[in-house]
Order: structure tokens, then sequence, then C-alpha cells
């Protein structure tokens, strides 16, 4: 199935907002009904394509036939920009002035190696595109002139599994739950669930530093990665012959964020786990924000370490985001909700919750029940359908995360929360702002900001300054520009400032080394060198 | 304290081989004593040094004094290459030919950014020097003209400690015995304990991606790091905001591993624990190394894994050299001595040590006793003493190291021994070979091996040949060049096999950027452009 062209996901599982978040939104935030209806998908005009003559021929050559080159007006629509808000409002207007020329749909890494050489040279350049989730304009290329979508879907095999060592090899454009499934089938799990888990791809999470919301116990999907099969224009780079090795830098890590524009990933190999033989989620209340980020940090620092681990701030926890299916139901929560999961083998289970509720209740924390962290289990992948919910009541929404060492975290958490509330304010539409903790580490956490305000006039436009703001307090603060949406070329300028002008020089010469012409997703993560 | 110049360590702690290994060597391997016994320092020549005039004293202005700038044929000496057996056997015969043409001891970030300009201006090449532990060639630059060693001993703080987000902030001189007491001062560790402890510095480890012999609890050197300050000639370059991060590739992971050929490492943030409460190492022995393997895998994938992790295969545990300190003393032991060690909270160990038992006898394993550990412990750096007193009596004795997946130990174990065993055979010595597995992984392990044989006439070039059929047979057998020695000169042709003709092609775009005049470490890691 393919995901909506105007939204996230299942256009079926689309459900309009309960009626009490509406008046909250009304009343709270200003927000009214949008005006001018979304267009539709077949209201929509398509530049022409430019893939024409000698190139189109000889990029049909590389993947085998006509039948993988598509120039259609609705498979181009479908492969234009991600699925940020502002890709999302654009695109819903009807907007398409930068879809790809035409989506070509490799079968093999041979294949992908032919149409690189063969867009390098044509001068065509390549987007790769996996689920095509990007929220930071992945897959929005800068200054390209004629180029194609590198869609990857037909690379959807489980090539091995080694069940001593526990890894297996997959194709990129496995999508993860396909993956999942393959792999449960044999007893084993990634363990990799992200928000975009329903429609992300295997190569989209190496290319993109994917981090799952089961990342405190099944480590972030850089952690798992052990070896890569990359096609470049200048041909296959191979990486990983152990987990660990001294044999110079890791060049697994240089792949992982390259974001397609150092090449194609066209295998994967990962680290699996035997399925977990049982799992609990708990909900626990806090005072504060400041107290559950001391037990969140003490859990991550002497343990156990949870599987899951969350905290909301009081605002999102007020407004109920931590339970997306409950949303609008019910009185408010007052403190910060946290969510406490545990999987893995049954006894193993039991200690690691004995021990963690401990620590729980010494940082004052108050258990509540499994419900909340039950609602948040079945709750974990609809956010993105509540983004389309909201758009659709005129409501502005767009989430943007960041991570610091945690003597940081509480500056940062201020100065981006007050960033987003001025700036937003500022333009004449004061925002609702909430944060939560979703990620942590022995060293430090990421903080997730989801803003809800109305929609200006121009809603793109609006968002922008705001962006920035929030993005020069991310750098300003110290933090790290993404925790794991990715840089694309949202984040790209901020990128350049977080690894310097000599950090940027590494990223261009590696670039310069792999794809000389400069086809793959240009002006994606690396600054052009102007 | 300077380290012996022409061996390991203290020379006040050199000590005889006992009388029973001598015989046994003789009896066994047919080693006999030297001819000739090595040359004293006084009684060696240098080469007269080429750092002269302009050049000279830019470089001495750049690190402000004469006094930082040394060219005394013994402090020549003393940086001469590094401590390989190959280091030795030729700095013994008083071979100094490689000496640098000075020794430059920069106090400050600023001064080494200095150093390395000037050194680029004027062609004089820069090998970063810490511990001098090197024993892949990593000191011995080739085709270098002029060079000067770049001894950091004078960078030897802590910079800063932050308790909350439990990291510190080390200068790259820093030894490991001084970093490790700084820290325990204010409770903390760091939990790096390789071999080279007692001499080997913060900034090597960073340079040359060290793992320690507690790496299974505390993790490699590499996982620690998560901030890098490196001078460049191009000028400074930091990484790291955040433990973890989304925003492109991790450059962290350029940098470790990078053996001074792309910059020189002047900071270093690591994450540090508490100091443990309770330690507890004991013995167990395993019918053979495939049992003993099966059960560290199992320790490995699902735990507990213990702090320290290591199994000898039947060789080593027969000649005792697991337990270096009660080497030649009582009856050789059967079957492979296994040594586990759990450190931490008290409670916390027990739990470890109760559910570890059960896993090791499941596997076969028969519970020795504290003895075997503890004396494990207590000699686990005295190894390269051992290897001097060896050396001494006329015996050829050097180690090497590899890893791979699980599924590819065996393969890998019989392929290096037998090509050790095979080409020293030929060549007329037949070796003892042993091995060890010390750090294991979710998805591998590494494997150390120990070769010893009489010394043929010319014992430098009786081991070349030797070396190189045994990394040939490690990449024959898919295994990594190294996983914690590094890669230097010695191992630089296999590296440049392990990451293919692309790999190649990105080190050198990387060392191009940041090095452009080549200056850094000639000829290490980066293979040359010919």
């Amino acid at each position: 199935m393919d995901m909506s062209w105007s939204g996230w996901g299942d256009p079926a599982r689309a459900a309009p907002l309960p009626e009490p978040v509406v008046g909250l939104l009304r009343d709270l935030l200003g927000v009214r009904p949008l005006d001018t209806p979304p267009v539709g998908l077949a209201d929509i005009t398509v530049p022409p394509s430019r893939l024409t003559g000698a190139a189109r021929n000889a990029i049909t050559l590389a993947v085998g036939g006509a039948a993988h080159v598509r120039t259609d007006a609705e498979s181009r629509i479908r492969h234009t920009r991600g699925k940020s808000t502002p890709d999302l409002l654009r695109i819903r207007t009807g907007e398409v002035s930068d879809a790809p020329d035409a989506v070509v749909l490799p079968g093999r890494h041979d294949e992908v190696l032919a149409v690189l050489r063969t867009c390098a040279e044509y001068g065509v350049a390549v987007v790769p595109f996996g689920g095509g989730t990007s929220v930071v304009g992945g897959l929005a290329p800068q200054h390209a002139g004629r180029f194609v979508a590198l869609d990857l879907r037909r690379m959807n095999r489980l090539i091995t599994l080694d069940p001593v060592s526990r890894t297996a090899t997959l194709q990129p454009g496995l999508r993860a739950p396909q993956a999942e499934a393959l792999l449960n089938e044999q007893g084993f799990t990634l363990g990799h669930f992200p928000q975009s888990y329903e429609w992300a791809s295997v190569g989209g999470f190496a290319a993109a530093r994917s981090s799952g919301q089961a990342s405190a116990g099944y480590g972030r999907f850089d952690e798992m990665v052990l070896c890569l099969t990359v096609a470049t224009p200048e041909g296959t780079l191979e990486v990983g012959r152990a987990p660990r090795s001294a044999a110079g830098p890791d060049l697994r890590q240089l792949v992982l964020g390259s974001e397609g524009a150092f090449g194609v990933i066209t295998s994967v190999t990962v680290r699996v786990r035997p399925l977990p033989e049982t799992r609990s989620y708990e909900g626990w209340r806090f005072a504060s924000f400041e107290a559950g980020t001391a037990a969140l940090r003490r859990l991550a620092q002497d343990g156990p370490l949870p599987t899951v681990l969350r905290l909301s701030d009081e605002a999102e926890t007020m407004v109920g985001l931590a339970k997306p299916d409950s949303l609008g139901s019910g009185p408010r929560s007052a403190g910060c909700l946290a969510i406490v999961g545990f999987e893995g083998p049954q006894i193993e289970v039991a200690d690691r919750l004995f021990r963690s509720h401990a620590t729980l209740r010494e940082h004052g924390g108050e258990f509540l029940d499994a419900g909340p962290g039950e609602s948040w289990a079945r709750g974990r992948y609809t956010a993105p359908y509540l983004r389309d919910s909201l758009l659709d009541a005129g409501a502005f929404v767009e989430t943007l995360e960041t991570a610091a060492f945690w003597s940081g975290v509480p500056t940062l958490y201020e100065s981006v929360r007050t960033a987003l509330t001025t700036s937003l304010t500022a333009a004449g539409t004061p925002p609702l702002v909430m944060c939560h903790i979703s990620h942590v580490y022995p060293a430090g956490a990421s903080l997730y900001f989801t803003v809800v305000s109305a929609q200006g006039a121009d809603p793109v436009a609006h968002w922008a300054p705001v962006k920035r703001a929030a993005n020069d307090a991310i750098i300003a603060a110290g933090g790290t520009i993404s925790h794991h949406h990715g840089v694309g070329t949202d984040h790209r300028d901020w990128y350049a400032e977080e690894i310097g002008p000599l950090g940027v020089k590494i990223m261009r010469a590696v670039k310069g080394a792999l794809d000389p012409a400069g086809i793959l997703n240009p002006g994606v993560l690396v600054p052009p060198d102007r």
C-alpha cells in the first residue's frame, strides 16, 4: 500500500479531532477552520519531465526495463519531498514544483551502481527514496536541475540470518514491519520502533541514524549496524568485518547519517535479538520535569535501564499527548508522566522492574498503573495521524528535537521553549509548546518538542523564522541540531555551525571522493562549496 | 620516569626467566642463548639532526622556547619507533636510522596548532607521540624526510569533570595511571585497563582505538569518547555536542583510529563511572576452546556480561601464560582457562556472579577458585616484561590480534594458527602458538595470538614473511586486520585490502582536507597515493 500522498500513513486511518480538542484549540490558541480545502491528487499538474532522450534510455537500460522508470504524474507527486509539516502544507496546496523528473526502481545492487554511473554521466541528480518519511527536507534536493527519485522498494529481501552471531543482512527497501515480520518468523527481532515504524525503510534508518522508541533497551539503529554495502558513482564500498575493530576510523559511522549524499545503501547487516518473552509498560508521575529528569538520569547511569523510558513535561502531560489514543477523553493530568517499559526474558524483566521501582520512588515518582504505559504503547505510532487531523482543523503543528549532555539539558530545554514561544507569540500566534525526553544515555538525553498554534495566513512562511529561531537556540545552548530526525536541507546551515569549517571541509572531501559529479542528493547534508 | 629505551616499562622491574622455563624453551623450541649482548644506550650514534636553521627557529618559537625542542641523542633514541618485537630487536642492535630529528614538547592546544602550521610550511613531518607504546609501527613514518616527534607529555591535566553528566575532559599526554589517579580522587574511574596501561596515554588510546582488558564491562575506549578537540595543519576540529546525534556521520569515529594521520588530539572528553564498590575475579576451566567459546558467546549475547571475560586456548592454558605471575611454577593445567571478573556495586556483582555461574556450568565450565582470577589480575600488565625476558633468553616472541563475527571465529582461529605454525616451521623454527579471546561483543569476539619460537639468525628478517602470512590469513578468513593494536605502517597494506579501494580513497580525501602538505605521520594508516 502507498502512503497518503498529502499526509501520513494509511488514508483509511485518518480521523477527525474529538470535539473537546477542537474547542480547546479554538479557545486556547485561536485556531480557526481553514478557508480553502486541500486540492485533490487528480487536480495537481506536475511540470513536464525533463528526463528524456538518451539519459532516459540509458537509465531504463540500467534498471532492466521501462516498467522501472515511471514518469506518470501520480508517481512523481508521491515522491515529492517528505513529511515535515511544511512539506504537507505545500503539497496540500498542489505545489509540486520540485517533483522528481522520474521515479526509478532498481532491483539489485548492480542496478543501483549502473543507475548512479549513468546519472553521473548525464548530469542527472539522484535522490535515494526509502519510506519517504523524512521530516527535514531530506528528499528535497537543491539546485539539482533534473533529478530522479531512486525508490528502493523492490530491494526488500532478508538476505541472510546468522543465528550464531545473531546478525541479519537486510535489503534497504524493506519497510520496518516487513523486516520485523521476516525476523520474527525465525524467532528474532530488530527492536527498532521509531514513530515512523509503519512506513520507514531499513535503508532510511541507516542513512538517517534513526532512533527507536525502545532505544534504551535495544540501542539506536546506528548502534545495531555491523556492516554496510554502499553503491556510489565511483563503485562499491563495503564496510564492517567485525563487531568492533581498531583498523582505522570506523567507516560505518561515516556512512550512517550520510543521508544519501555519499552513496546508496544497498545492504545493511544488523544485530538481531531473540523475541522478548514478555513485556511490561508502566506509567509513573513526577511532580516536576526536573524531578523526573533526575530519575531518568539515575536509571541511565546506574541502571536498571528500561527498554522504553520517556518523560513528558507538564504541558505535554496536561494535554495528554503521551497517550494519543485517549486524547480528548477524561480530565487532564497534573505533574509529568513517565513511561517505563521493560522487554526481555520474564525473570529478567521482573528483576529490572523491581529494581527500577526503588529508584523511581526514591526520586519522588508515583506509580500510576499499567494504564498509561499500555495506552502509550497502543498509540505509539499515531501521533503523525494526529498531526494530519490538527492541520485539517486549521492548527499548525510541528515537532523538532535535539540532545545534549545531562548538565546542559535544563538550559537547552528552556532556550528552545523560549525561542518557540517568543517567536510565535511575536508573530501573533502564541503557541502551546510541549516536550518530552525519549532517549537517554549515561551522559545525556534527547529533548523532543511539539509545538501547536494557529496557522498564519501563509503557514509555511509563518513557520520559517520560528524554526530558524529554534535552531539558533539549539546551537547557542550547545545542543546538537538533531538527535534523530537528521539534517536534510532544513538543518544544513546549523549542521555546518555544529561541525565547524573543518568538519564541513571533511564532508565535502568525502563527497568529492565518492560523488565527484555531485549528483547524490545535492544540497542535502553537505553544505555546497560556494 | 622514562620507559626503558630498548624494552618495556620500568627497567628496575626486568627479571630473568625462571630456570624451568629456559629449559622448556631449549627442549621444546630449540631456543639458544644469544651470541651478542645488546648495545648500551651510550654506545649508539644517531644520525645528525636535519632540523636546523629557520625551521628549527620557527618551531622553537611555536612551543615557547628551546627547552621544548630537544635534539640530544638520548631524547631522539627514546622516541625512535615503538614497542613491537621487531622495534625492540632493531634498537637493541643500535639501529636508529629512523630516529626523529628532534623531539618537540608543546604545552597547549595552540602550541600544537602553531607547530603543525610551521611544520607544514617548512615541510617537516610530525609524529605525534603519547606513551610510545605502538606495536604496529605507528611511530615509524615512511618517506618522511626530516621529521619531529611531537611528545605530548606536558599536556597532562584533567581539564574538567562533570559529575552530573559523568564526563571528564582530559589532556592527551596524561598517562593512564595519572588520569586514573585524578579521577579516583573525585570518586570516578575511567575503567580502561589495556595491557599497556602503565605507560600508554589518553591521546594514544583515542588515536589508536584502544581496548582495555575490562572492555566487556566498561566498553572500548572509542565507546567512552564523547568529544574530541583536534589540532590540524588547517586549524581546529571539535566534534561531539551530545552523547549521540543524527546530525550527519559521527565525525568522532573518524578521528578515533586516525593514528595521528589526520591531526593531533589535544583533548578527549570521556564517560566516567563511580569507582566500583567491589570486584571479584574467578577462574573456570573448560574441556575445549570450543566449549569455552560457546560459554563466552552466551554471556555476551544473553548476559550477565562480566566486566572482564577471557578464555585461553589449550596451548596458552598449558603454558600458564594466562597467569604470568606464576609462570614456571607448579604443574601445567589441562583444558582451557577462563577468567571471569565482575566489578560494580556489591549487590549487583553478587547477582551477576550468581547468574553467570549457571551459564558457565551449563556449558561445561568447572569452577576452579578465585586463585587463577586473582593471579591473572596481579599479572595483567606483566606480559610485556615477560617478552623482554624471553628476548634476552634468545627466544623470539610476538603477539598479533584480530576479531570477527562469532560464526567466523573458528575458521579465523584455525587459519591464523596454521599460517603461523606452517611458516615458522618452514623457516626452521617451529613455534608454540597460543591464543585467547579477551574482548566479546553480542555479534563476535577478538582473537589474540602469542607466538614463541627460536630466533633466526636475523630475527627481524626471519619474522617478516611470517607476519605477512598471518596478515594474509586474517584477511582471507574475513577477520579485521586489528581489533585493538591498530594499523600503523605494519598493517597498512592489509588495511587497504580490508577497506577496499573506495575506503582508501575516502581516507586520502580526509587526509588531504586536514593535512594537505602530508606532514602528519606520513605512511602511517593512510596508503600513499602512488
